[in-house]
């Protein structure tokens, strides 16, 4: 029986392969900036963490045939997409511990191989002529944008709510999660009732991963993560910690933070301090406890399954991402 | 009879205002600062040529229904989506004599706008349900991405070939201007002989598109196109006026003109010099030729129409886009 998240990589390994080979072939641009390009980011350590997902969700609902291939490299270029266009919104240097592509090839032609990156999966989804499968993916780059718009729409804002966060992570990590799990149970011609299952536990775990992420970024050493420790905060960025210290620390604690976030690019004293204020408040436990609860979310969700070890493996993957830290 | 362009807008006014609301109708999105933006780039001055050309092509051949309308407003998102990002990668700070988007709200909000106006177009475009529609679309978006990532790889490379260029044209402009021709055809259920018929006139009619904005650079004032005068000389971009001069030009004359390229950002002075080369080695005359070549091409393809308002119509728009300085 599989117990850990090496051991699920593993199980896969052979379908995984498959994928990295179809995102390899997906690259051929008779354009030498957007293989040089796109073949560096898609090759700087990626996990293929919603490639894996659709494999599992496929596996889990019986799929027979190959569909699931060409359909998660699909998925893995509309992430591919976001993070080109993510880097240069937020003027990253660091992707992953290597260098942005941005900071090697310049704004410019990130913003457009990630373009490239959209289109081609759109291409790529398109040749399986299945209205669901369209329809879901265009529905899912429109709503990822949304969430990138409210995000920015919230930068700097010590008054956003968590309502607002929550949604902001949903549309803009969790939609692509949720569509990678619901497109496994389409290619299988899974029940309504098991794609709707699959497409809430996405949705759950993409929660759960996001606010993980968020969380990380004050506790993770550089090492671990391959970015800066506080990031979002010098970036203004709030997320679900400095929410929750927002509010529940003392007015006093609390007109320092929004001085902190007004004058932006925060120092790394300004930093130490927020730091402790969270120790002393309890803002990082809260939201690792948050990301905990949509992930025991997410598991209920596949009791429509029966046991296997596909859904074990959901159930695996859901809880390596908020032990991300380990 | 339509004699000109003005009676030609006229004559498609009303299926043009239905576009217009549609146009309008696809931005609402619950996300405000994707309405602001949006509203704000579709309703600055764009002329809607390319949903003119999808509805007088709708017309040539015969189209009975209603799909024509919101196909030309996904043409013009797509359109739009390009724009948004060209301004970010061109660093624009004026588009159709207005500040350009990223100037108001940011780069962050050009490429979020940006990449929201390409999913919205696909959301759109997909609800047709017609494989053939969804395809071009998605190759047109593609090749956009080709085109425009060739033109950032031979910026300021004095040795560009004409034959680059063109390619380089036709994927970044002809290819968008080409679909919406073919859509037309599309939509009306015409011959797959017409529907060549129009993709090749959208090609050409492309070419000469392109071609005449890139000469207009080099000859028309401030005023009448909304931009600066040489200012593709200034960014170091290679177009037909300056690629003639450099392949006509003694050596000395082209060693100056390299030295300029290879310093970048180009003095007032510089230009001056570069003007008058051009003038004296006849390289806007020869630019505007090939234009003028690529518009005769272009009325040649409608040959396979009978004589109707529309096929007049086309040809009325083919001649105009080379006669946009008058």
């Amino acid at each position: 029986m599989l117990t850990d998240m090496n051991e699920v990589w593993h199980h896969y390994r052979a379908e995984l392969d498959e994928v990295e080979s179809q995102i390899q072939r997906s690259l051929d641009s008779p354009v030498s900036l957007i293989n040089t390009v796109g073949r560096y980011v898609l090759s700087s350590g990626g996990k293929r963490f919603r490639p894996l997902l659709l494999l599992i969700s496929s596996r889990l609902c019986g799929c027979q045939g190959k569909d699931h291939i060409p359909l998660a490299s699909v998925v893995e270029f509309i992430h591919t997409a976001t993070l080109l266009h993510d880097d240069v919104i937020d003027e990253a240097e660091i992707r992953r511990g290597k260098r942005a592509a941005r900071t090697l090839w310049g704004n410019q032609a990130s913003i457009l191989v990630g373009d490239f990156c959209y289109a081609q999966a759109i291409c790529e989804a398109i040749r399986f002529n299945n209205f669901e499968i369209n329809r879901l993916l265009a529905d899912t780059c429109r709503r990822m944008t949304e969430g990138e718009s409210l995000q920015l729409a919230s930068d700097g804002d010590p008054d956003l709510t968590e309502e607002v966060y929550l949604k902001t992570i949903e549309y803009k990590t969790a939609s692509l999660i949720a569509t990678a799990c619901l497109l496994g149970g389409i290619v299988s011609q899974a029940t309504a009732e098991k794609k709707e299952a699959l497409s809430r536990f996405g949705v759950k775990l993409g929660m759960a991963f996001q606010v993980a992420d968020d969380t990380l970024d004050y506790v993770a050493e550089k090492e671990k993560l391959g970015k800066l420790l506080g990031k979002d905060f010098r970036e203004g960025k709030i997320t679900l910690p400095l929410l929750h210290l927002l509010q529940h620390c003392v007015p006093e604690d609390g007109n320092r933070i929004r001085g902190m976030l007004a004058r932006g690019e925060a120092k790394e004293e300004e930093l130490r301090i927020v730091l402790a204020l969270m120790d002393r408040y309890g803002s990082i436990a809260y939201a690792i406890q948050r990301a905990r609860e949509f992930v025991e979310q997410a598991k209920k969700e596949l009791s429509v399954f029966e046991e296997s070890v596909h859904r074990r493996s959901l159930c695996i993957v859901a809880d390596y991402v908020v032990s991300r830290d380990h």
